[in-house]
């Protein structure tokens, strides 16, 4: 058994109010896996580099027994590039550079010790690519979780519809629910898209949190209040890798504990944020984590 | 032992996407005592209105037990009055209409048998006019809680500043914690305002939810996905009449017991944008307000 991730293995250039960063590692697979890796012990990437990534960054993963054996290396080719500058808010961020490289002609293999995956998480990338990838799996997982965005919304919308048929959980932001559905409350927004194919809506609302949706049934999961947001860039991947790999490790797929998977993955998501890139999720102690979801415990606990 | 409540008691006329109203009863005093009355049975107004205000209005709450002695009533004057659109979005709004009228000149006047009053709370008003209230009390309550809004930063800063050094809980909304800090994390805005003289703040964030800083600790209170907000009017004055009339009944000044508070008011307020005005809250049942306090455990218990 073992719980795949998809997504993009890139490079990024940052600048927020906090200061900027040269190319680091980035992509939405890179901050989902490590994410998954403190919960789950196997967690293998799909995804494609050029051969400017080299062997000290894919040993950010190796280090943590991610298995990369599904990540190809296009010789003489550029890894997915993005740079983008975040505004005092934090929340918002314009983007400065996008060069898809071999992102453009990404073709998904799935190598044969992966077949055995009982769960997946299709992160942030085309529609196209992640329905490829779900067709390559000889077995049905037993949980989908889908990660997309607007940008998919707006140009790959036929797509996406598709991909939502086939998965158990879709995580989108609380714009993305209103521009999906055309519903602006969020209640009528996760009835027209669990109509759309997913069992389980998680909305993410940043420093609001995450509702979950499912089983007819509302959970709604505070975001820990935050003196500072150094960067945050990944949050939302290492949220999706925390969430699904608390369920691999778990391996019960029900709304209770969807519930506890989105601590943890908010949890993880609160680390990402305080230093550039991946770098705080590369060294996280068990302890760090535990310690943090006490802190949620605590954030939330009345009697009534 | 008594609970007093401040502000205003008005007419207002409202359009919402979903209707429009006549002049109906409105203003703060009047959301908040009415959903005080739930909790606590010994609520006390200090307001005022003109002739026009009229007995039967007067009637919606002395139906409820709710003392107005300490409401003035003008001959010859009319009550104020405020007539706003809201946006199809629900959150934000246009004010066509604010006649002042008897508030212009509003001198509080505390009956002698208020002066027995253990908890006040200081509705959104002119910050001149709740310290006048605050100087007539012959005691010190126990528990002071401040409700203002950015119109009052705008224009009565130093007098605000000056209520801030007398209570113990403010209740703002998260725009205006900004505002009042100059800072934007909230964790930050909540450290300087603290320091500004509250012991406690309540951070109001619609359907975020709310947040409570104080004794060092942090609270973070959901707000019920709703499918339908017919009418916003007064929900954070519901609010905060729910909240400090559960820490009446209970009287115990706490942390422990305001996290209840905030889920009590939460719980009032949700019931209040259900109907346009005070309708709602004008007759609401026991069990009904025991079955939302549930809804909102079950929406946020996680195991971990």
């Amino acid at each position: 058994m073992s719980l795949i991730i998809l997504g993009s293995v890139a490079f990024d250039a940052l600048e927020t109010p906090f200061g900027k960063t040269d190319k680091i590692v980035g992509g939405a697979a890179s901050y989902a896996a490590l994410a998954a890796s403190y919960l789950y012990k196997d967690v293998k990437i799909v995804g494609v580099v050029g051969e400017d990534f080299g062997e000290s960054n894919l040993s950010k993963f190796t280090k943590r027994n991610i298995d990369i054996s599904g990540i190809q290396i296009k010789t003489g080719e550029k890894s997915f590039f993005w740079s983008g500058r975040y505004h005092n808010d934090m929340n918002t961020r314009d983007t400065l550079v996008t060069e898809l490289n071999v992102l453009g002609s990404f073709d998904p293999i799935i190598p044969s010790n992966y077949q055995d995956a009982q769960y997946i998480l299709l992160g942030n990338l085309s529609p196209q690519v992640q329905i490829t990838a779900l067709k390559r799996l000889k077995k049905r997982p037993k949980l989908t979780v889908l990660d997309t965005m607007n940008f998919w919304m707006d140009i790959a919308l036929d797509d996406l519809k598709k991909v939502l048929k086939e998965v158990d959980v879709l995580a989108i932001n609380d714009e993305e629910a209103r521009q999906l559905s055309g519903q602006y409350a969020l209640v009528r927004a996760a009835e027209e898209i669990l109509n759309m194919g997913p069992k389980y809506l998680i909305i993410k609302k940043g420093e609001h949190g995450a509702l979950l949706f499912g089983e007819g049934k509302i959970f709604s999961a505070p975001a820990l209040p935050l003196a500072e947001v150094f960067d945050p860039t990944g949050a939302g991947d290492t949220f999706a890798g925390g969430f699904i790999g608390y369920l691999a490790k778990r391996d019960i797929v029900d709304f209770q504990h969807m519930k506890s998977a989105i601590i943890y993955g908010s949890a993880l998501a609160s680390f990402c944020v305080e230093k550039f890139g991946t770098e705080r999720i590369e060294n996280l102690q068990d302890e760090d984590i535990a310690a943090r979801i006490n802190q949620f415990s605590a954030l939330t606990a009345f009697d009534i």
